[in-house]
């Protein structure tokens, strides 16, 4: 029998009526014969309107308690999905995080799962129930109080579920048809991908594409359990995230150089111009930023300017964190001896995509040459091995992703080709 | 040191400024030196929204997923509160009733408290914490599901976890001044009782009172708790619910036969005519009543009628299971051998509770003989050692009330004096 684990957004479990059509497609899987846990999210925006009851009861609410109070979206839906399944038929419980035995670290509002004691749900899975999870929660190891592991990571909770239980795969169900080559509101020809890498998943979904949270791709990648992402408002089949091994295995793929074209517009960029160009100045600067539990993204330094042993400082950062990082900034200006600080919001991060560059040492020119002829400036750049980024001016974002998608071939028709395994 | 618990109703913490007066309340409590556990129901309609949707999910909702949903809401009233007191610096903790260690039956949607294991809310409680309960839930001792203690029920969380903590006293918060001789809205002269016998209390709760729910009165009575019930909304003293003993020690109150006139329109009558006066026909009615899981309050039978051995039987009960009582009676016509059901369900019952009348042989007569002076006609009655219930035509309810709150003396300036001690 093939176990599966399955995971649905908060846009799927809108309303009453949402529920009754999951209900019907998990019903669907569970008598193909299939063993089903199914992971869930809170209904639509329940968690936003939690979050904002909260803040009108304190502008700062205590971390043990709001994760008291956001966990009940999660524990509702599941209820709700339940009824709807055992009224067509299906026997199903629901489990909260802490029931199903989701062990966490003790850091409020962004635990992390230390393990997965699953023998509760094991055994409701044995009397044949379809078992539902709650999502982004779980008990503390220390504390036993209740925890949730941050925005989005209900993906995360299925993934670590369907390690633990051994499940063939897991499915992670929302309102997109799968991973795509780019946004296809950019990119006319953007076409899905069938299989990815984690790795190159890793890197897409740090660069922009919000289709998995990153932790996630993390979690399946160190326990090699199969990712399906697909559209729960269609049949279609979406992307599978695996091991490369496994997508190579058998098959005579043509070999692709890039698998897509992710893109950012959530940062900004601080330049520290005129710093003095000592030893630990930029280590002093990183510290500032880092009690201020900010997390940076690029950082670029230039060669120091001959005349004046001066060096400009950039680095782009989560525009949300940006005000409080100026101030910081401003705030230590004297004792770091800067000339001033630029602030600009109006960047976007361009990035490709795929292990092909491994073996592919043409990759940024290519991409470099594209960018030049469509006269877009580049700001910043940044490279690991499988992904070049550039930050370009935020109204430059769009025509940047459609010259690399042409330039890289994606814009061919049918489905997109993705991964070769060359180059391992 | 003083131990307190205190329970706040829904419409206490119906929306984010009232959950904040409640903190300061609270916290002023609080301040003044007392070990102080609360008790939280959901936020105002909370419960009733849940409830909708869980029926636009399902017709039938499985019990158990019921429970998981209902459940939520008092958990975020509980996080809130939690959240509003530590903002105004009191440190406090929220548990579900799970974690508060209120160990139920699994009998879902109606499960009963068997036992509080208050460990980790004593060890809060040590650590200074103000601790927060979530009420009307519990765990199943046995399947260790999640289950709820019925409508109304905090009250009974309130009272058995001021047992269990050894508290010296449960005070219930809610939108009324305490329990009055009568209902403020019929009777003009109608006062607030200052004190009143659990078995007072037991017998107003059942005749309509909706001040106290009936389970938690009973508990408080056999663990001996004293109940200080109050509105949430001003600081006057309400109605002290306790121990006859208690209320009569060191005082040297004026002797009261009756405590207070309650009322109740929410029942309505079924008479069964015509009915063979054979042994065991009323076993099997009610029998059938009972299969339909329904509870009935008054049974009367009248002679039978000399001529034809036949006999009628009237019984009262919830006017919303009298569609399905009248459904299941009609469908064994034939074999209970009755000529007609009546179904009435423009009646109300009113009833005169108080200790005193064990020692005043004359309370039956004052009462009918004034219901009768204004011209109301018995349907039904029934009587309990300390009770008289009669049932009336629904339009005269009113005036019974008030004719008997007036003919016992109830009408007085001032605040009701009650309760004597007399006749144990």
């Amino acid at each position: 029998m093939t176990r599966v684990v399955q995971k649905f957004g908060g846009s799927s479990v809108a309303d009453a009526a949402s529920i009754k059509r999951v209900a019907r497609r998990i019903a669907a899987t569970k008598q193909a014969g299939n063993d089903i846990v199914v992971v869930i999210s809170a209904m639509g925006d329940t968690t936003d309107d939690l979050m904002d009851l909260a803040l009108e009861v304190s502008p700062q609410p205590a971390p043990r308690e709001l994760d008291m109070l956001l966990t009940t979206g999660e524990r509702q839906s599941a209820a709700l999905l339940a009824m709807a399944l055992s009224d067509i038929g299906i026997p199903a419980r629901s489990y909260t995080g802490s029931q199903a035995g989701v062990i966490t670290t003790a850091a409020h509002g962004n635990a992390r799962i230390i393990d997965i004691t699953p023998g509760r749900i094991e055994k409701s899975l044995e009397a044949g129930d379809l078992v539902i999870v709650a999502g982004f929660q779980g008990v503390s190891q220390t504390t036993k109080d209740v925890t949730t592991l941050g925005r989005g990571a209900s993906d995360t909770t299925a993934v670590a579920l369907a390690s633990s239980l051994g499940a063939d795969y897991c499915e992670i169900y929302s309102d997109v048809d799968g991973v795509f080559t780019a946004d296809p509101r950019i990119v006319k020809g953007a076409r899905r991908i069938p299989k990815i890498s984690y790795e190159e998943m890793l890197e897409m979904a740090a660069c922009g594409a919000k289709i998995l949270h990153l932790r996630c791709v993390e979690y399946a990648r160190r326990e090699n359990v199969p990712v399906h992402v697909r559209s729960s408002f269609s049949d279609k089949p979406g992307t599978w995230v695996m091991d490369p091994a496994d997508i190579t295995k058998g098959s005579h793929m043509e070999e692709a150089i890039i698998s897509g074209v992710a893109h950012d517009r959530s940062e900004a960029k601080i330049t520290i111009a005129g710093l003095p160009d000592a030893v630990g100045r930029a280590a002093q600067i990183f510290e500032i930023i880092a009690r201020a539990d900010i997390n940076i993204d690029m950082i670029v330094q230039n060669a120091s300017r001959v005349m004046n042993g001066r060096t400009d400082l950039s680095f782009t950062l989560p525009m949300s964190d940006g005000p409080t990082a100026v101030r910081a900034l401003t705030a230590v200006k004297d004792e770091l001896g800067y000339e001033q600080i630029l602030y600009n919001d109006q960047i976007g991060k361009v990035s490709v995509v795929g292990v092909g560059m491994r073996s592919h040492p043409g990759v940024t020119s290519t991409f470099f040459r594209a960018l030049a002829d469509s006269g877009i400036n580049l700001q910043m750049i940044s490279t690991s091995e499988i992904r070049i980024s550039v930050v370009v001016d935020a109204d430059q974002v769009d025509d940047a992703v459609r010259v690399a998608h042409t330039a890289f071939g994606l814009d061919a028709e049918g489905e997109a080709v993705v991964y070769a395994g060359t180059g391992r």
